[in-house]
């Protein structure tokens, strides 16, 4: 960490300023500059950075000159991240697809989707119990019975389930029913939730939240990996944009920002980044070309009884033709296939 | 709600629409016109906006003609809503101002602050007990511990008191010792926390998500009223921007945006809004002459030793000029002054 | 058209707007609603659209129910446009790859970079003479100089030649020196420019405003197909977002909502989109998988002496690279590969 | 500037870094650190940051320890500057109010809207000739013939008058014409036409760019300061933002921002940064709050025959009381009152 002090300090500022970063276990280095002297610091920084250091009467400056150390890193783990869900693992170099209705509505029509997410090869089965809708008038999920549902079906058709988790007070109903629980965008800042699932271990896809920045969203995985659980996946979903041609922005120059940074598993969700489903398969192929580890897309038999986000439901023929499209991408991608 | 068909619609499909809509209790009439033939539906319309018409084959668009039914709008309630906090009302013309330190640290550097904030004429004592923090690493308050000394500091000084509410299971301990419960931007979006709260029937100060248009916190003040609790507080602190010289974009246009919508109290944040103390002053008394019912602001008796925030706290004595600035300021706005 | 009219309105207040109507040789046909009277208007709906008729006593709302009209819809050509720049031809199924650097330098430089972008099998080489720079104390580019090394480098390489146009008073002095001009964010509403470029009838690159909505940039190039200039080639580079972790959001989802709208053709710029050069692959692959025409890339052969986006410029072998691939990936997404 | 070097840098990278700064006419003093060596170079920074330094091998991080010298920064010039146009004077202290329609229609109908303007008490008539418009089919003004109406309206009214220039072609047009020029949002980075700007000496109000930052906008301004024009007044217009309950983001703290960093007066655009005549009393008064200098309103005496922007425009009679409200709230931001 560097200082830059005002060239007009008073020794009393000064000595408070030393006497803090001393009282913290750090050491200070001083060296001249024209633009006043300036502090370098070093030792247990991550205790010196719970100090308002900027705010002290003296300094015209704070720079940081190394990342707060961080266990989804690149630096703390160099290979990536593998999640195990069921018998399926993300991340890795494999493709993971995960389909299914956006809610669970009821048992023939989910069998019926789960049916088709099977046989087009998917790996998971995605359906939502508890619905965070932005209206409470809206169709809000049917909670428990809906897990009990995903529960069987996941069972029948083989596929390991994902499921959004709202509230830390579900916490057992959800470990104890889904293979997978999802954070959406709307929780990824529900930190008493992430700290819940940090303690349960279990397997968790963590949506971007809709305004997060990069490091925003790592903090919040952190924060999962941080109670002992590194079975953190991270799902780009389409961030806040002006546009309304679009639901959301989808930004998937994340999947090289995040592969840089960290070790953790990406995958995309084109459905709700858009919100339109025609759109839906060029932005899976493209996320997979990209690098993500896999993709999240919502399908459903018949769209026009679908209780929640019609517009962005594939049809099963569509789904499965983008399905046999993404395992070509992935072998592409990975240079898996000659020209 | 008006259907605009496709010119090509099938009979089969014409038929689906019109039982989807006689099903949903409803009434149709026709209009030809150059675009192909409208149907106007009238009835229980809050019932047809759970199907998705938009999906259905034939159909070409849909536009509504009324806005949905809400607890919060002015169509429901014409006079602005009067909030009791303690002692205080929040909204109906008066001005309050909520001043104290971003989180509860200890029990006399509360009590100092709480003395500062009450000799400057303020209303109520804020203060975090359930802190937020963007990175695990960060404090995040003392919990019940802070809440306790916030109640006893609150009654020493007369001053009723607001906290952060984070997790549904800390409800009973919020209600029971502060007087105002806080949502803060990150859960304006956690339903069940707001139907908690809902359910409680507390007072309660629901801030802007960082990301939410003016419609999406409606509906999220709307998840509380839907509980039969009519004590909500708006309260707007800055949303997402694109510019690094703030924190957040402070957007005081939703003053006139939402009291030309809703009966509910808006106050303005301009601490977390700017992250800069220094601008504070000049966005509270803007936020004043645009109409708002009052202000939140931060201030610490000493913010180099503030363990969360410490940019945006005020000197006390400059809140105290503040304050004094606020009260002829919300004068002129309110006409009670001539020139 | 639709105007909902306010049940309270006066007989003047409905004549005024009756006479408005028809004066711009509009029809009328009334239908009653619960909401009250409903007014369709059809005929020259574009004149009509001149006036404000949101802001007549008694018109409580206005719902446009066509598009207007627009010769870059697919309305107006179903089939996809192809622009012809020197040998080389733009849309309708063929990849494009534009390399280059950001800045002509020298006519040294200049040529070891075409010949390695000439080697890599790209099409189009871009260089910059005019240059518009954020900060005034920036190099701003060789200027009409720089277009003559990049005209003759051009012939010497066979290389069609792309460049930026910032001034209407350049029109003749680019036209005649380069294949292709560019439009860059900052003036894609610089209107006088567009309408000069549309009279020449050179081919165009219009790059995307910052800002732009999607529907904002097609009426950017509705300027200059309106001049009768059909050879536009639209070009997505990123748009403002929020998280300083990349220089812009680079929005892929525009390919398939530009493709559903407009015939024109779209390629994407990953460089100035990230402005890291490390990200630029994954993002070129992606654009191509999801359908792109073509991409546009900095490349230099010695970054350190790069004068402008030095962080963005990939290195000839990557460059090379990076076209091998997308070649392979073209022909993934045109299906003419098989597993 | 501080250069935090790779801990693994070789001996002929080192080299490199050496010369490049010394090229520049810099100095360089070393200091060890955990990280690496640190470089503290000092001397001609402006033009060593023409220099990529990051993009060298061996170069971990840079980081800039000073602002780039500007001519707009308060560090350049302390005391407030004060821009003179006609007889008007704006900055320094005074309130200025400028009125008048979005674009001049007709002469009768913009001397009858000026003698309102002039009623009402306010300083500089407004009223666009040549005007930027998203569709090509829209309005786009009068053109010279507009210019021409404006300054005999002005003579007849004594207002001084204030139109939009577009393109540097129209610089002798609007200079001998107008006693202001004003750029709009969409050609705040049009630098050819803040160039030609600069080298008239004009008085010019130059509006923020859509998605500009404040670094941005004042790099904008530092164009024509650097040709030797110091008469610039920044007009804050709205920015883009996401919720479509507004036409843009209304960014208020900008008035603190801009006058901590910089001496050139800001007034405020409350009318195309809402695009709704109600709300715009409403931050014009909180405008003038935060110490802007001056606001800038549209107002017409007819709306329904307005050719552009007829949502926005106030009536005369709400523009005169807003007008006195401005000049109540002008005494109390500044201190020029007693409660």
């Amino acid at each position: 960490m560097l200082i830059v002090l005002d060239p007009q300090i008073s020794p009393a500022q000064r000595s408070a300023i030393d006497e803090t970063i001393r009282a913290a276990g750090c050491s200070i280095a001083e060296m001249p500059s024209r633009r006043g002297l300036l502090l370098l610091v070093d030792g247990d920084l991550d205790r010196l950075r719970q100090v308002p250091l900027k705010v002290f009467a003296g300094v015209s400056k704070v720079v940081g000159l190394s990342k707060p150390y961080a266990l989804n890193s690149r630096e703390h783990q160099a290979e990536p991240n593998v999640v195990k869900v069921g018998d399926a693992r993300i991340g890795g170099g494999s493709l993971t697809v995960i389909g299914g209705p956006c809610a669970v509505e009821d048992r023939e029509t989910l069998l019926a989707i789960a049916n088709e997410v099977k046989a087009s090869g998917a790996n998971l089965l995605r359906g939502g119990a508890y619905k965070p809708r932005t209206s409470p008038y809206s169709f809000r999920g049917l909670g428990l019975e809906g897990l009990l549902m995903l529960r069987d079906v996941g069972l029948e058709t083989g596929l390991p389930t994902v499921s959004e988790i709202t509230d830390p007070r579900h916490i057992e109903a959800c470990v104890s029913n889904v293979d997978m629980v999802q954070v959406g965008t709307r929780n990824m800042s529900n930190f008493d939730l992430l700290v819940e699932i940090g303690k349960s271990g279990h397997p968790v896809l963590l949506k971007r939240g809709r305004s997060a920045t990069i490091a925003d969203w790592l903090l919040a995985a952190e924060y999962i990996l941080a109670q002992g659980n590194p079975n953190v996946v991270l799902c780009e979903r389409g961030i806040r944009g002006f546009d309304p041609a679009m639901r959301n922005t989808l930004d998937l120059a994340a999947i090289p920002a995040i592969q840089a940074r960290s070790h953790l598993p990406i995958i995309i969700d084109p459905s709700h980044a858009t919100g339109v489903s025609a759109y839906v398969p060029a932005l899976a192929r493209a996320a997979i070309a990209a690098g993500a580890d896999g993709v999240i897309i919502e399908t459903h038999t018949d769209p026009t009884r679908a209780r929640s986000d019609a517009d962005q439901a594939m049809l099963p023929a569509d789904f499965r033709d983008l399905c046999e499209d993404l395992r070509l991408m992935h072998r592409v991608a990975n240079r898996s296939i000659d020209a």
